[in-house]
């Protein structure tokens, strides 16, 4: 056997130019995919052998299978009719970034295991704070400054310890059952993820209620009770987390005077701006973070909505010795003169892990590629595109608007003409599987009071507008198939007695002939 | 200003391209840099400016200060040179699987959101464990599986996170206070580091003393004790952790024995081999993870010396529905078909983030491209090299080898001819540095019974025995300007009174002249 060379200058550039067509080949025929993959659990097996090939095989037997075997069971998240969750955002800049810190592929876990990957990263997310107008203390020339976690589970993980810790220091580690999180029920699961985690009881960790009526943000009050409550019966506040642009319908919590109660209580405040923080370097959406120089800490995923490959999640603290107190260790076999001599950063001490990538790359190529100008333009087109999305469903009586729109997430349903929740939930639940199984686009959905609802979430670097227009031509061509089917099942008497909310929408006209299809939705039932 | 098109199939082919010949280049010239970056801290931060720009740049601009700016301050972890610390390989198809990772950049948190990276990560990851011929169980066909998580760090975090729940859930949340950790004292500090996260009192975690007269592996005689001990104090002990190839010095804990008395007291019985696991794919050295049977979880770390970029850890369970228990969530917006009927893994259940990459690709591509066979014999070459520079130590009696040789790490040092062991280690953390400042090699040092110690770790993909010959000699050549530099500053009567033990290598014909430089180590206190 020969000898095995496997970082060969001249392999690596004949190889890697042709995984870069590839790719680029991908790109180009993104659309011919279905957007969200349509195979069953387990397909995949049973294309590929039982173990590793004991001798090399080709890059193109390789490539063949990507093709033929992976790429079918590849739900494409940079299809431009990917409008499910919020984005993951690929771009040329972003892709160039990733790789060339794989083709350096050093471990950054400390700043002698390559300066230049804790510099550049100090210095970008100096950059990218400025972007956003964050408060100085935000930067890393004061006590605080950013690092690139992972993703906002980290982001919010690390800031609850560090809180966490600082408050056992005063009051006893004896003191952890005692300890309270609080956050709105729009919060990502993120944070009780984190909270089982840290080892926060259950029962202390509190989701404040939101309604409709602040359009499922958190209510001052609320908040300010229920630490009161707390503190009462002989608990300990300690961290609370707003968010700006919440998962299930963007909602926005009014940061000031959450701060202030918060910082009031002696609390860790933390604002997730996970998704929606890409928008606040447009002055026009700036306002959404005003509030945030009462933080202790803040965070948005740059692999989001901001052509940053993921992941590359930025948190920025105020203080930066409460994480470094928490997660550093300083094992003999790490010390070295920089780190001692207290000369340097050492962002081991800032995340979970040790090892780190060289992310900072990725978003300094964004920033330099794109300028912040074309980037500002380039959210503006994405909420521009939803508040269109919002307009073609508002024009359709058969729809609704279910959340007020406020960045590129717009949140609709189907509404049932007959007064049953549970009727419609079920009427939007089969209008997502049937659009999802299309092909043609991916949508996904929440609960908001109790009402099954849709996103539509703009965000992927190729959609533009034909392609919403394309993805609400399915949705109302679903909609009205469905909404026939019903009437068929009831003409059949299998099902709900739906005549007279079908004739409803008959006398409306949303129903043409042309789709009412003489089946039934379940076969089984027919008679 | 246009409209930016961040992701144009034809700009990535053009800048891929680039790309792609910017870091072949590299490699191609990787040797003509200094393997340790010689950079001041807070190089970076003169070189560019204060914030992001306004408007676009070139990437000609892009790449220029990357060579200029950004690759002096970078560590080079892939030149052959590189001995500091366990290797972080990178690889023709590491590189390629990074590549495409970036390109289909999908969030693979749960099976639907693109079930090709959840099947292809459970499929490759049977494929390695049989390679290493790990118990069935441990295989994703049964009750348990493999998953990879980004580092060991995050890899011993969730184990211990389901060993701690699953012991409350049994003792009442109100007793973490009481639970017991062990370990020996030469574990990785990411363990530490765990348990400061889930909350583990640090009185409670027990760093098992180790020596010589064991090689620093664990005995044990003494978890058994120390197990004893604090079940009579009332203690909960629920967590062990033992190493296969310790990063001081690649120590490996007796499995089978530490297994039964882990196993007979009901502790989760964690191994970390990091860094070994690797070698344990060739037949020869599968020895070392005997025993193996007994653990509820494995871990090795592809990224290191595996040819997987970084980062890749590979974590195997007997029991997944433990660390499921411990990590999920399930908020409506992630609900889906597929995963309510129980019909898929989703690895967000797994691991501490949400979000997770396609890394499966990268070590899919590694296994097939490569195969197993090359893949042994690119582990076995490693371990030759490193048999030979630990017989280069071994002839040269200014020299000493500081504790076995097992794979490719060893840890040698200086001997001093006083029996004075601050001079010895003082001697030996000013051979570190002299080396490490020539940029022709780059080593690291741990700290063994007291006694500081040179740790040469063979693992670069591209090192021959041409380099570790070279890197030899300047070691010799440090060391024996070191030496000389002590009787000179002897003779000027600045430092120590070390003429005695200059005058001892003198006689053994070790100090040749041409090496006595007329200078003195510490300039300021010349006369």
């Amino acid at each position: 056997m020969d000898e095995l060379k496997p970082m060969d200058a001249e392999q690596l550039r004949e190889y890697g130019h042709q995984m870069v067509d590839f790719i680029a080949d991908y790109y180009k025929n993104i659309e011919s995919f279905p957007v969200r993959s349509q195979v069953q659990p387990g397909y995949l097996r049973e294309l590929l052998p039982d173990s590793a090939p004991v001798r090399p095989e080709s890059l193109q037997d390789v490539l063949d299978d990507i093709q033929s075997k992976i790429l079918p069971g590849v739900t494409h998240w940079q299809s431009p009719e990917f409008f499910a969750y919020f984005p993951s955002n690929s771009s040329v800049a972003g892709f160039l970034g990733e790789m060339l810190s794989a083709g350096i592929n050093m471990v950054g876990f400390s700043w002698i295991t390559s300066p230049a990957a804790t510099e550049l990263e100090m210095i970008v997310l100096d950059w990218l704070a400025k972007a956003l107008k964050l408060p100085d203390q935000f930067l890393s020339t004061g006590q605080g400054g950013g690092v690139i976690q992972g993703t906002a589970s980290e982001a919010v993980l690390v800031v609850l310890l560090a809180a966490r810790d600082q408050v056992l220091r005063r009051v006893g580690k004896d003191a952890t059952g005692r300890l309270v999180v609080y956050c709105s029920d729009q919060t990502h699961s993120a944070l009780q993820k984190a909270c089982k985690i840290a080892g926060i009881y259950p029962e202390n960790f509190r989701l404040l209620k939101t309604d409709s009526s602040t359009d499922y943000a958190l209510s001052p009050e609320s908040l300010s009770e229920a630490i009161s409550r707390d503190i009462a019966s002989g608990l300990i506040p300690f961290f609370f987390c707003a968010t700006v642009g919440t998962t299930s319908s963007t909602a926005v919590d009014p940061l000031t005077e959450l701060g202030k109660i918060s910082n009031s209580n002696g609390l860790w405040f933390h604002i997730d701006a996970a998704y929606a923080g890409s928008a606040c370097i447009c002055p026009e959406f700036r306002h959404y973070i005003h509030g945030v120089e009462g933080a202790n800490s803040f965070n948005m995923n740059a692999h989001k909505w901001f052509l940053t490959n993921f992941d590359c999640s930025a948190l920025w603290v105020k203080d930066r010795s409460a994480l470094v107190q928490s997660l550093s260790t300083n094992p003999e076999f790490l010390k070295n003169k920089a780190s001692q001599d207290n000369k340097v950063v050492d962002y081991k001490d800032w995340q979970i892990p040790l090892g780190r990538r060289f992310r900072s790359l990725k978003l300094w190529m964004v920033l330099r590629l794109y300028g912040l100008e074309n980037l500002q333009a380039y959210i503006r087109n994405h909420i521009e595109l939803a508040r269109k999305f919002e307009e073609l469903v508002n024009l359709d009586s058969r729809f609704e608007v279910a959340a007020p729109r406020r960045f590129s997430l717009v949140c609709f349903r189907l509404v049932s003409a007959r007064n049953d929740v549970e009727h419609a939930n079920q009427l939007n639940r089969e209008l997502l599987e049937a659009v999802n199984s299309t092909g043609n686009l991916f949508i996904s959905h929440t609960v908001l009071s109790d009402k099954y609802v849709l996103r539509f979430a703009v965000g992927a670097p190729l959609t533009e507008e034909r392609h919403v227009l394309e993805a609400w031509k399915t949705l109302q061509e679903k909609a009205a198939l469905l909404l026939s089917e019903l009437k068929e099942s009831d003409a059949n008497k299998v099902g709900w007695n739906l005549e007279c909310e079908y004739l409803q929408y008959q006398v409306r006209g949303e129903v043409s002939v042309s789709n009412i299809h003489v089946m039934c939705r379940d076969e089984r039932q027919c008679k």
